[in-house]
């Protein structure tokens, strides 16, 4: 798959300290991976940074120029940690405001739950000039959308929502990306010339080979991707023809 | 805790195209990451980039610039898509050449296990001139470290071994980042506004803040992290005398 022919490039900014520290395992890059998989969306880079406004701005900046999308997830709550907006507005030159329809979804919000909106809570209604909100169905404050950057949550279960009831049908289909695998109990270097000769013969295709190592299963994954799916499956009756003849057992 | 006053910086550049296809959900962040924890090492950026040795060389080149140690996870195995070895050679220009201590490793390693030591087997011997060779007690073919960057491989079980036995030894024990922690069952923007305050007090510590909305569970986790253990301690009895003062419960 060539990079440069697709347009619909994506790459996420994972923004937290706690991503770095290890007291989180992040699960958001893989949801998004996956989503993007399945839209046709092709995910190039993956960034995570720290709660620092100029490795934020920095990388903001970097990523929006070089991919079609970028999502970033954390940094848009109440807290003094909190410096995503603040960093996107920076980052694209606008003005850091309260927004009305933002500020109208928090007090409706706090106002069923009887909590007070205080001004700590009404930091997520500030949000940079000429944004387009994201829906958030499950605690309001939502997210926004600065030129290419869609900022989200760091919350799994926000995050999530926001990305399917809202920014999904927003995003046009890309061209559907075909994907299959065929698994065998042998580790990779006893298919790896077969494998290479493949990949020469088939190169609008990634064919990508994964070594398990998790005794006793010991053995290779190997991955067929790419926007032409008679070609794959042309590549996968190859290799099952070789792995045949070869006497290695394998799992479609 | 300021940036710049640190020397003990890391980086991390994951390599694999199964991380941002969804395919895999990547765990050697999280056990880097945790590792550098203790060991006093600060992580400030992880890059997660595909099989692309143009994306490859960019990032080795910038992350090696920009933090004291880097450590590379996934591309160097025997198939066709494994291209780190390379990548590395390229980036830093130096040859890639047959190792003679890797390669014999790999013969006695693949004569025990009367396993063909094959074309496709050897280029793992393939490492670029004047790397120290990592020591793979899983599988043998060993990772290496160019300059500042420690090249690992991607599998868990072998990458473990190889930062816990061959290169925790040779890390110079970082100055102790001492890290505690108070959970609290009330959304963050109930301690905000103190929280803000606390930070502005204690500017040497690390405060943060991380909502977590799992249902029935909602609540706050409050993460104290830094050098000063005896600031992190004063900065926490602060927080409990006020959580005791406002009625909110919490464990610490």
């Amino acid at each position: 798959m060539k990079v440069n022919k697709e347009f619909n490039t994506v790459a996420i900014l994972i923004i937290g300290n706690e991503i770095l520290s290890g007291k989180t395992q992040d699960t958001n890059l893989n949801f998004i991976a996956t989503r993007c998989n399945d839209l046709g969306y092709s995910l190039k880079e993956v960034r995570v940074v720290r709660d620092d406004k100029k490795q934020i701005i920095k990388s903001l900046r970097e990523l929006s120029k070089m991919y079609n999308n970028v999502f970033t997830t954390g940094g848009i709550g109440p807290t003094h940690d909190d410096i995503t907006a603040e960093c996107v507005a920076i980052a694209f030159k606008r003005k850091l405001v309260l927004n009305k329809k933002a500020h109208k979804l928090l007090i409706d919000h706090y106002k069923n739950l009887d909590i007070e909106l205080n001004e700590s809570r009404l930091k997520m209604a500030k949000i940079p000039t000429k944004a387009k909100l994201i829906k958030n169905s499950v605690s309001s404050a939502p997210g926004f959308k600065v030129k290419n950057v869609w900022v989200l949550a760091g919350v799994p279960k926000i995050m999530q929502a926001m990305f399917l009831e809202d920014i999904e049908p927003q995003l046009n289909k890309g061209k559907k990306i075909f994907s299959k695998s065929i698994k065998i109990l042998k580790p990779e270097g006893d298919i790896a010339e077969f494998l290479s000769t493949l990949q020469s013969n088939y190169k609008k295709i990634d064919i990508g080979s994964y070594p398990f190592y998790t005794p006793p299963n010991i053995g290779t994954t190997i991955i067929f991707r790419g926007y032409e799916n008679k070609s794959i499956n042309n590549a996968i009756k190859l290799l099952c023809k070789y792995l045949t003849k070869a006497k290695i057992q394998f799992l479609e």
